[in-house]
């Protein structure tokens, strides 16, 4: 272990709490220009220490600094794994660069995440706001041996993965929306963004982004979707270590990425039903140059949307913008 | 026009007879060392012109460079225009090429040709022999509104304008090999590689890559392809120019891609039947770690393999090696 890995262990330990830097040259046996410099060099690194004359060192218990390190240590995931943990200060997508490491032969596993993205993107190139500190965006990278038809599966995975993850830690009450966004109260706190490259008969890799308003203040918000998002500080009131929702959120990936490997999708699929609570509901869905109204009769397997309409017609909706119905 | 393109004009007008530099001085109104400038420019852009001291300049008839100009001179597609076409003179992979363009938001049709490709590459990573002069390596960039689970329609379409350009030209007797080879007498001349990057529910791009042995010689090819592969010089003694090829191809596309895009499929599913021939047949499929033995029922319009065996049950196959059964 580094000196500097001695020191933030020590500063944990002591998390929230002046420690002096007498007390840590003392402990760890290092100078205290040496302590110093190290402080530094954390403090670039993203955690959050303040510092006092005559009180020492201090770890704010805000401190929520993302790193291979922070994400990797405890993990016990098999496909993820520290050694294909990139993270980036900042990038202009996370799904761009982890595309990009894709095609040029990174394993499956491979996670790409950024403190900051400069053109954060949505579905069919809407932009995805991204604020330092307040969230976390991240791109896996997945080869799974499968079907190019049955990709759409994927993104319904990961959206049950994400709720299970926000559920298991917070308890939150959320819902999924067709096809691939979490709500609470009405308003979203995260959205996936699957990009798949494929061969005519086999997949080739499969990019599952992730953008997630963690501990992001209503007013950092930009005015235009102010009305439209939230954040998870937002709807508890508590702030929220990201780390451990990504390390939570990993842990139940490896977990249903392998009941997915193993054909066993029907499960998966129940619970996003479950969890998306559309089916038999009165909705709108806004399609380019289209609008369905209807009442939802399913969502199959491979995320397609079927709508009963007025005359009693099944509609199949591959894709769109849905609204529950109000009366 | 260029005096460099009033030249070339010039010699293809007396493509295959010597011209005199005396000759062609005064017709051009140009100085004889000019002449001499522009024969080299030609000669580097790979046209085959012969020169000799008394007799002039010969533009050979096996000349058959590919250019951009040369390409677009004649050609009244719409979607396919010479701003869009990209040669290049060697390149690892025009499809590697092609996906870098797409994924920077290059328009569809665009059109990228290789001389030679260093790394060409067939399905599932193999690799695709690639000789300077003798053959046609190109790949276009198609943006369809269209469910990512269709896609492999492209490829039937693309394995079908490919026949039909061949058929058109040169009356060749070819055969359609599930799900994206063309083959005479039983020999591979062309291949066709797809690629595409979708999201969840809509296409981003499609690549659709060509490769095709047009004047190699046999002992060109290398030994471990050399049972298996063939060109259309070898099936037919004569040489083709590449250009007219390439010309025919695009325009067939665009026809076909026309129809496609009015969900008129059907007609272009059923010509795939008829020139693939294999319907009604016994096989056998080599897919990894598996051999499917039976007799096809049908390839739906998803390019999927319907096999029923010696037991009676139905096989669904989405991807592998075809063998002809003998009995």
């Amino acid at each position: 272990m580094t000196t500097k890995d001695q020191l933030l262990l020590y500063l944990k330990k002591n998390q929230g709490n002046w420690v002096s830097g007498e007390l840590i040259s003392n402990n760890l046996a290092v100078s205290r220009s040496a302590i110093w410099k190290h402080i530094r060099k954390l403090k670039e690194e993203g955690y959050v220490i303040e510092s006092a004359p005559k009180k020492g060192y201090l770890l704010s218990k805000d401190s929520d600094p993302i790193s291979a390190d922070e994400i990797s240590e405890g993990l016990c995931t098999k496909i993820f794994e520290k050694k294909n943990i990139i993270y980036l200060k900042e990038t202009d997508s996370t799904n761009t660069r982890a595309k990009e490491l894709a095609a040029q032969g990174a394993p499956e596993g491979t996670l790409v995440i950024a403190e900051k993205q400069t053109k954060g993107r949505g579905r069919r190139g809407r932009s995805w706001f991204s604020q330092p500190g307040g969230g976390i965006y991240c791109s896996l990278i997945l080869r799974p041996i499968m079907q190019p038809g049955e990709t759409p599966r994927i993104t319904l995975m990961t959206a049950v993965v994400l709720a299970e993850t926000l559920i298991s830690l917070m308890k939150l009450k959320l819902r999924i929306k067709w096809p691939n966004d979490i709500l609470i109260n009405g308003k979203k706190l995260a959205g996936i963004l699957t990009e798949i490259s494929t061969e005519m008969d086999a997949v080739n890799y499969i990019v599952v982004g992730l953008g997630m308003n963690v501990n992001t203040l209503f007013e950092n918000f930009p005015r235009e979707i102010k009305k439209s998002a939230t954040s998870i500080l937002i709807e508890t009131g508590n702030r929220v270590h990201r780390i451990k929702l990504i390390q939570e959120y990993l842990k139940l990936y490896e977990q249903y990425y392998d009941m997915f490997k193993k054909n066993n999708f029907e499960p998966i699929m129940n619970r996003w039903r479950a969890l998306a609570d559309i089916i038999g509901k009165q909705i709108r869905v806004d399609v380019i140059g289209k609008t369905h109204i209807g009442k939802v009769i399913d969502v199959d397997n491979d995320g397609v949307l079927i709508l009963k309409d007025d005359q009693g017609r099944l509609q199949t909706i591959f894709s769109g913008d849905v609204t529950l119905a109000r009366f």
